[in-house]
């Protein structure tokens, strides 16, 4: 079931041949362990346990583990294995009742399952057109996290110290991320950039995820405390701020995980830029700005004892928001897979919609 | 040696007739133990492993702590106690050597002790005096305190939120604390505020002993990570801003716990006014600016480790400044025990100095 592989490409989700191979995000950064998955099962209690996270890589895994799944009735009528194929999908969009990305790739795979058992191929052709689109699932997102990051290339120059808080990194898409992209197409493109990582309190992705990730990619990486930074950019460190985001309203209001926003009033009052990289199916037009984006509250232990001690007082109260709203007067750019969009933002969030083909 | 107190005042420091109290700091917030101290010996040992932390509260004790070292020459000629007295200050200010305030409670008492031994009052008549003298020391901190928090009353009107920056509280001094001072003042003046304590990472004294402090007075005190101070400013929650400081400078300029800077940034971008708490030892007219004040690097592995679990990859760098400055253009005002110090700083600082008669 499981496999130790230190040192080996540090994609989150793979697959190999006939399992699927899932980095356990969980043991991060202590232990570099592949869970091998061999049924939707397998898979479905990978994503409930948050053993994987990040939107597109839950989006991916999901579509691996029903083809997974539904290898059982490969051998069967294509109308048995369209069933099965219904049958597993319903089960596995159990395991995360929130996540979008999760029904999305679901659904696109039921769609691709229907069109293929028309009739014309047996249930193994209809089984190997399944893992195609499940491969096309993650090929698509590696793609746009590339595009993203040669897009970003423009706006980073040699030499440059760049600051990013939390982990939009390789580790939660199918490859490169959003917001690390562009320090993985530096590299490839002989760039030095000397990033700096929040740690992110209070569940720290910048101290163990990203961090981790960029030391893995031999990419040099500081980590300092979120109350640093602002030390880090007076001393002339940083020359911009780059993040990902969880949603972007049709007027450039970025809703990020918590800290983003005092990262953006720092950088703004020393004269750095501030970038959002994102996908396109992050931007969401029927959301008009960031007030009408709800902010979860999580719970107090996160804070009082996250890591497995207690660090504050039994009873006290405590404010956790999960993600905090950056005002798009903040945001200098955002970085999307089809190109770099500057304010106005509600203009031309619009009009870079407007000039797609709808599919 | 120890015992346990909960619900008893929370003073760091009591002297108990023939003993010392010393509330173990290290402890908090999981257990409130007093130590029982009645050697000098004992105290070396609490300041030494930083059982007792702030410069006024460490003072406080190895003052005491000389006083239950001369104790054993009481029943001596004076010029015998008055030797023993040297001796056990010599050995006492070993046991920090860079903590300013222990020394200068040390020489205080050696003074106060040869002034003493003048050959009018027996050994026990002069070790009678020098227990005075020590809790001259802690009644004047106390009452230094206690001024500060009541010149800061004028600030602070009931319902206002307040948010402070790490523990410049009543368990680094005698009583009251610097930055916390107004909290207490305002509680005993019937006037409610609601707190919002930065957990300060990454030695959490905020979590760890604000919030404490506060919880355990009663006081309306919420946590937060620092991350989170931007997005609690900006939903109008915060008044005012207040921290203590370990040294300012002529100018103005604050040295304080890191991530102040950050705080006085955030302060000013939501137009919240930022004040500075301190007794007026603790302004150092020798020091033009802050740029001449040196920050201290500390350990990567309180980052990396901290929480009794290793939170990010090992070997990764890691930049951990245990101080920062904030500019006194971000400092709306100055609180000491003479007063309300505003800008210019440069020039009022002075005038408070030079109409203080000298001593």
């Amino acid at each position: 079931m499981t496999t130790n592989s230190r040192g080996k490409d540090l994609q989150s989700v793979i697959w190999a041949a006939d399992h699927l191979q899932l980095l356990d995000q969980r043991l991060l950064p202590e232990e570099v362990l592949y869970l091998e998955l061999r049924t939707s099962e397998d898979v479905w209690e990978a994503i409930r346990h948050l053993k994987v996270r990040g939107a597109p890589a839950i989006g991916i895994s999901a579509a691996y583990g029903l083809v997974l799944g539904s290898s059982e009735a490969a051998g069967s009528s294509p109308d048995a294995w369209l069933a099965a194929v219904g049958k597993h999908a319903e089960y596995l969009a159990t395991s995360r009742p929130t996540a979008v990305n999760l029904f999305w790739a679901l659904d696109r795979m039921k769609r691709r399952a229907a069109e293929l058992a028309d009739g014309s191929r047996t249930a193994e052709q209809c089984q190997e057109g399944l893992l195609s689109e499940a491969i096309a699932i993650q090929s698509e997102d590696e793609e746009t996290c590339r595009l993203i990051g040669e897009h970003a290339l423009e706006l980073f120059k040699d030499g440059m110290g760049v600051l990013t808080h939390c982990n939009a990194g390789g580790l939660a898409t199918a490859r490169y991320g959003t917001a690390l992209a562009p320090f993985y197409l530096a590299q490839e493109n002989g760039i030095n950039l000397k990033i700096y990582a929040d740690e992110t309190r209070p569940v720290l992705q910048g101290a163990r995820l990203t961090a981790f990730e960029l030391q893995q990619a031999g990419i040099d990486v500081t980590l300092i405390c979120d109350n640093m930074a602002g030390m880090v950019m007076s001393k002339g460190w940083v020359d911009a701020v780059i993040v990902g985001t969880d949603r972007v309203a049709a007027n450039g209001d970025v809703a990020n995980k918590i800290g983003t926003y005092s990262v953006a009033v720092l950088a703004k009052a020393h004269g750095i830029p501030f970038y959002v990289a994102c996908p396109m199916s992050t931007i969401d037009l029927e959301t008009p700005t960031g007030t009408e984006i709800p902010i979860e509250e999580r719970a107090a232990e996160e804070i009082t004892e996250g890591f497995g001690k207690r660090t504050a007082p039994e009873g006290v109260k405590v404010f956790n928001p999960a993600f905090d709203i950056t005002p798009h007067s903040y945001v200098d750019a955002i970085i999307t897979e089809k190109g770099i969009i500057r304010p106005p933002f509600d203009v031309n969030l619009k009009k870079l919609f407007d000039s797609i083909p709808t599919a």
